[in-house]
């Protein structure tokens, strides 16, 4: 999120300065993602669990592979060696539309996630309607609602700062 | 989905025919929804399951009211009675972003719907690795490519039809 916003969010920023910060956040994400789903085979095996059968792994495996393949050729080309300005200049639109297409299947797959394991609880007898399940639940739409405040200030153009000041202000 | 595309897919369609297909085919994707809304309540009820506690029926409900909302406020705002030009131009952006907002909401609803059916099943002794539950994921991950290929089309500029021709080819 961090990493999608950071030229949004700082658009005064050193450029360079901006994109290393791009190309590390992404990087860190896309580590911890990695280490996610390691996590989840070793609990799998770990509890005797079969691996890859929902969608939740499926779109997840997916997704982070997107992910990655979206951060080596974001890096190759905006980065090092870096491709020709004529290149760079076409290629960014659809790195950022591709960036939040990854960005939108890692939210969906969060929510089948959220769908998964209290589907799992609810069918191991927790309450349908108890405090924990409407807590999932709430917690999953905050995740959608937020996901679209990302998408939207994203895709929105930059604010233009408009000069600012003080004015008399006429009686009547 | 036709109706998103209606403008894209016939860009010489005549402005009015193409805005009133485009109302009427989302007042019968919305008539549609509601009615499948509907069955779920009327299934469940008839076969004594719970009711709205899960992540699918909650995004689902979610979904079909902003569905109507956007419907109501295109309706008002582009057809009758219309606002005027000035809002219509800046209102129009909005209502194409929050449209494919909805568009994905659905598409969400759906795979969690995918995924929630299989569990079901799975969890009632079918094959996690079976034709079936491989069906049923595979039918999920063409739902998500379909809806990322129609966005694609909605976002990305109309075609700009180039003079063609014949012309004669250099030999070497």
């Amino acid at each position: 999120m961090a990493a999608i916003m950071i030229y949004k969010v700082f658009p005064k920023l050193n450029h360079d300065t901006a994109k290393l910060t791009h190309l590390i956040l992404h990087a860190i994400a896309t580590v911890l993602g990695a280490f996610g789903i390691y996590c989840a085979f070793k609990y799998h095996n770990d509890s005797g669990i079969a691996n890859l059968y929902s969608l939740h792994s499926w779109l997840g495996i997916g997704t982070i592979s997107l992910y990655a393949i979206q951060w080596v050729f974001g890096f190759v080309t905006f980065f090092f060696p870096g491709a020709a300005p004529s290149v760079r200049r076409s290629a960014l639109p659809w790195h950022a539309l591709f960036g939040l297409f990854v960005y939108v299947l890692a939210l969906a797959t969060a929510e089948l996630g959220f769908l998964e394991k209290l589907t799992f609880l609810e069918s191991g007898g927790l309450d349908k309607y108890g405090a924990e399940a409407f807590l999932v639940n709430f917690t999953a739409l905050v995740v959608v609602l937020f996901g679209a405040s990302v998408v939207v200030a994203a895709v929105t153009p930059a604010h233009v700062e408009e000069p600012r000041g003080y004015a008399p202000i006429p009686i009547n």
